[in-house]
């Protein structure tokens, strides 16, 4: 049986332009209604959703939507995530079902399709966007889906959610540098565009505000997620603080990547992360204990996040979290201490 | 339906004695016997072969075990590669089904049971070890498999394969160096235990034989792949050529994480990587372009070798390729390269 894309890479037209054939044809045009629907018979397609009634109920699979990066970037605890996943949902008899689709609101035919076939049964969503369309599509179509991340910007969550309390992973990191002695902590961040950038940016202004230390141009936007770009702005904050004789002490970067910016302009001045300025990352990926120092990181509890998406989306009973509760999971990520932040 | 190692979890035992409790029980004590035999009826686990009359033919799904590591080791292309995996699948109307199964041939009772269950039709077998067991475990049991990667050390190949022509990568290299002037290069490599990395090294040998450039001494093997080994290695090879008069001015490295630690120590010390000496990395991670000087990569061909699985796997018509055809797939890799080898 062929699948929408397959049918839409043979008409020439997009998935979407598919689903229209099949449940808006008025709005396509004469032609590309003709040229799809030959398609969709050549190809014997049936977007038939007694389908269900085809594959056995014995294995239920989840649906995770592999996300394709531009290149130079990449979701560095991705093998982790994959692996917790796939573990949690094989303790509930079920598997993991890898797809490709279009990013955005473009891609949603694909999973409509996956499902009208009940080749998943609901979906796991990660790499959520500011404004990320797919929850609220999803939940229109009665899809069921849980997020790995909140849409940002939006009062209410559209629907089941796992996330890690990303400001309070940043709170803790400068709580850290302060109590090994630092007072003037810098925090290195991505643009304003990003959700999750603002929410780890206001667990370093609040906490610093807490305990009383300046935080006046203290916080740099990268504009990427760039090594070059970490020590580019920490030059920057160095050369500021020299230069105004208050000089720099702490810096809480808000990924592992800037961090490790961070940690080669210090070699590059001479200057030894641990000792003359603590220094944090966060994700607490691979890279963390690859370098020297090691990197002071805040790792992501991976396995209790795949654990709870896994229980919210097929309704087993999880852990209790009194903070949280219902189907919202706020979880607390951990500082890993190394010689970035506490040499010896 | 109980899954194998849902039976496994229950009785408190490996999926190897579950195993041994259908096909071999004799090999069991009796306490134990009796015990997954609880589990088998409790769970209502069916390890029946003809299983395959449940599932509808509509959707293959091809199996992938995700790997797990051992923390402060990663593989950087991982999420490009399943990227790839699903899209060459679904080309063929197919999808990917994740699992997870303990190492070595302790997971083979995990493959066996997805396959006899008929939850998936085969399997890509990638992170291929030296004498890894799971192929000719495999072929033995007539399970349809494909292979990322050779089984080094062993004369013939137990099944098709896809693999990139590591010491042409390493080949291409030393002759890009040479051709930018470089005329005493050197090559970081990993522990002789590896087939891969002996492979690799013996195309930077030879070809520094052909260019008539020395070797001898030029050959580090770092017992881990972490920056900090390729930064020491390094060192010792600069103060080794400081000594002796003869500066090392080219270094081949044989993974992008001990490039990275080679251009620590070439900044460390003041030098430019691109100027004074050239540097290469193999994978072109998306590191490569975080760095600057950007790095200089050997990059696998990532969509193409999906491709080539795919299709040896499921027997759909391939590119043909003269230099190998059948069941092999030798591909070229392809020298991305940057500013640490070729300034401006």
């Amino acid at each position: 049986m062929a699948t929408l894309k397959q049918v839409a890479a043979h008409a020439d037209v997009s998935v979407q332009t598919v689903s229209n054939a099949l449940n808006a044809p008025h709005r396509l045009k004469p032609d590309t209604l003709r040229r799809v629907t030959r398609s969709i018979e050549l190809l014997n397609y049936k977007p038939n959703r007694n389908a269900r009634s085809l594959r056995t109920s014995a294995v239920e699979l989840i649906g995770y939507c592999v996300p394709s990066w531009p290149h130079g970037q990449t979701h560095l605890v991705m093998d982790q995530f994959l692996h917790a996943l796939c573990t949690a949902a094989e303790r509930t008899g079920r598997h993991i079902l890898l797809f490709t689709a279009p990013t955005g609101i473009d891609g949603m035919p694909v999973y409509d399709d996956l499902h009208a076939r009940r080749l998943v049964d609901g979906f796991v969503l990660s790499q959520t966007e500011t404004h990320d369309p797919r929850h609220g599509w999803l939940k229109e179509q009665r899809i069921p889906f849980v997020s790995f991340g909140r849409v940002w910007k939006e009062t209410t969550q559209p629907g089941p959610y796992v996330d890690v309390d990303g400001a309070a992973g940043c709170a803790t990191a400068v709580r850290h540098l302060y109590e090994t002695g630092r007072r003037r902590i810098a925090f290195l961040s991505w643009p304003r565009t990003s959700g999750l950038a603002e929410d780890r940016l206001a667990g370093w202004r609040t906490t610093c505000k807490e305990l009383e230390l300046p935080t006046k141009d203290l916080a740099i936007r990268c504009p990427e997620d760039m090594i070059d770009e970490g020590a580019r702005a920490t030059a920057k904050l160095l050369d500021a603080g020299l230069e105004a004789g208050t000089p720099v002490d702490g810096i809480v970067a808000i990924s592992d990547i800037l961090a490790l910016g961070a940690l080669r302009e210090l070699t590059a001045r001479g200057l030894t992360a641990g000792v003359e300025v603590g220094v944090t990352g966060f994700d607490d990926s691979p890279l963390a204990s690859v370098v020297s120092p090691a990197l002071t990181s805040v790792r992501q509890p991976i396995d209790r996040i795949a654990t709870e998406l896994i229980a919210l989306l097929t309704d087993s009973p999880a852990p209790a979290d009194p903070a949280t509760g219902g189907t919202e999971r706020l979880l607390q990520p951990e500082l890993v201490i190394r010689g970035s932040s506490a040499p010896g």
